[in-house]
């Protein structure tokens, strides 16, 4: 592959990753990562037929080392593309429990698909980014889909408020250390319930309560087109009728 | 003028507000509020000359008796239209003193102008918006311009920080209270240096150090645009090289 | 009175102010400000009966003039003595009102009675203040009483929350221009019903489900305490059981 | 030992741990812990020599196996008694460095320490703490010694930013989860540079400019002393001159 510039979205499914990778694969040839290949195959057979490019590389973002081996087929197979953007959207590490009944397990896996993930991710993309600069036609971008228990601390969800917390101030840091140099670090609260496969049963009192994975994808181009004058670190979206 | 929608851009100078003012004239007829019509003046004429519509009326938005009369005029001028959006972009209130040297005017008059100027606007444009429900292209929108001083109270600046504060909480509990009613409130925290007319002599140590204004609109334009599912009430906005 | 050292407590009804003063009086003399001298008669007295000193003086703290005057009237009576710590405790602001039926008074008066009564307040306070460091026994310390509503922003509580968060600012910006010259200035966040006459009858479903006003003002005394190596600005009380 | 109550103290060396432990010392039989013996035997000795009574438990933090042992020996040693108040108070796990020089090791040594450490250690302490309910003087404590950075993610703080924002979110959660049941957590955030044996050569630009660890330790006390129906939560402590 050839193409000048790509993407990464790593965390897809068939929810709110597949509608992201739709959105950034309208531009570029997008590489997506998930765990189990039935994830993200639908998606990658999607893009691929309806004119974009995308592919799918098997990758736990809660191992380091798979992480690694991921970062360095793409070095490989993109060795002369420019990484435009690189989304990190890890569902996993929702614990929610007494927290006494909370076992190690349970905190140190939280910990590690969001926060640990979050870091073997952007140690892999940053140098991809930073590269980036000058040649990619927005400024690179490195987004991170988060959540409200990245800004409060629930009862009984001790470990994944403690996970959300944490890769906050990842992006935070990252934000504040790399964004001086030209890339554009965003960390975007998702704060409600996300209308997809899983949630399509659920029902919710109002009409429209779900918020839509296709408009948070707008939203993470629109962070993305942001030229390096008027960078937004922080966004949150929630439906009109959430509370909060 | 008998268009079906309009947008309200309040507090119209040479800079943010005649940016914002160009983004949602594409689309919307647009009527600007200044104090001096010498504000509003040239973009008026700049949006009218290139296929636009735009209005110019003469409003001091610390006055609530002038921000009534205004929306009177709006009543009787745009009564079959309908209000897509209202910005509230005032500028002033900026004061830094010694807190000792403050005086009751300066404390005042800083309350006036957002705080107070945000209330008589948003008590114009609400039930405008309101009626705009299920007529508007997008969910009716009203954006709030922010700085960094309505998160942080620093020394020397009680006065501006508290009107800023105090417009950020307003913004809080329009969007609680309106955004469950299918109105979209937003809040802009603009972080920096703006590239306008009376910053163009500032020398910054680093190139594209200043926000750009037209970066800006296209952000609020993107904020206007989301649907009810996906609304964000808090975005900031800053250069890469800003410190926070 | 030749007292080395007095506390001014403004905004003192049956409630916390008279926990506040009466914890105060223990150590220095008091001066007590409310609008109505019915308000601080009766904990005058009792202060007075117990041993301790304290006046009271009429004030509305929404009244600029009145600050004024009750403050020149502090320096003529008080001029010998020292300021060891002034505390703004004005309960009053509080509208909820649905936005478009709240008027333009009810939002100037709640911004006048919190944030300009405590520009008002402070005004008065901090150069007896400034006089007292290297004199008072503890560092000079000025307390803002504060709410839950300084934070966040209810649906139909735009009034309150505006003055609140202004005075979050005020307080703010205080403690980042008088800390660094020795004046200790804290916020105290009050989250939950008070346990006052005022509230007395009111039926919560768990046992010492009210704040314990003594309890605030130990904690106003401990602040007052702190040495000014060790300077808390901002601390949150609120009930066992309340929901935050 | 069959006192009626003691405090663990988890983090002693020569500087804040040692300051907690005498203040508690005065009141309670104190248990301290500390990775090397180095670490507590002084002021275990001092402690004990003074009249009060403490020992100390070699403790390795990170290491959840060592904190479980720890707990079982207490159980066994202070059977007959009730835990009154419990410290986390760990100083480990600051890493600074450009993030791309950040290994994975810095990063999960950091949340090890802190993250880790703080749920181990709770995991043992809150059912102690839950126990001492309506017997304890005071309503049983718990308290997170924290910094800025669980507040902030500054430039190459990453790892170090992650492990406090953690802890933070953990002391949050177990606020609003055992807050209800009687228990008091609160979560302290120290802001500068502390007065201790390691800090006594750094010169700093004004007088008094480092924190006092014994004023740390009164306001910890007074944290304990607070009734249940006025609890803190969160209470941040710095210098007057520290720029914030």
């Amino acid at each position: 592959m050839h193409s000048p510039t790509f993407a990464i979205i790593a965390g897809v499914g068939p929810g709110t990753g597949a509608s992201i990778a739709r959105r950034f694969a309208k531009v570029y040839p997008v590489v997506l990562l998930a765990r189990n290949p039935s994830s993200y195959e639908a998606v990658v057979e999607e893009i691929n037929s309806c004119g974009g490019q995308a592919v799918g590389i098997s990758t736990d973002l809660a191992d380091s080392n798979s992480v690694k081996s991921t970062f360095d087929q793409i070095a490989t197979q993109y060795s002369g593309s420019v990484l435009a953007a690189a989304i990190f959207n890890c569902g996993s590490g929702f614990v929610r429990k007494p927290f006494l009944e909370l076992t190690e397990e349970d905190y140190s896996g939280a910990l590690a698909s969001q926060a640990k993930g979050g870091f073997s991710f952007t140690q892999g993309a940053l140098p991809l980014l930073l590269k980036a600069r000058d040649i990619s036609p927005h400024p690179p971008t490195l987004i991170f889909t988060s959540a409200t228990a990245s800004m409060k601390g629930s009862a009984e969800c001790a470990a994944f408020a403690s996970t959300m917390f944490a890769l906050r101030a990842l992006a935070q840091s990252l934000a504040r250390e790399f964004g001086p140099q030209g890339v554009h670090v965003s960390h975007a609260i998702i704060d409600g319930v996300i209308d997809i496969p899983r949630t399509k049963g659920w029902k919710l009192e109002y009409e429209d309560a779900k918020l839509n994975p296709d408009a948070i994808a707008d939203s993470y181009w629109h962070l993305h087109t942001q030229p390096r004058t008027t960078f937004t670190f922080e966004m949150d979206m929630r439906p009109y009728v959430e509370k909060w």
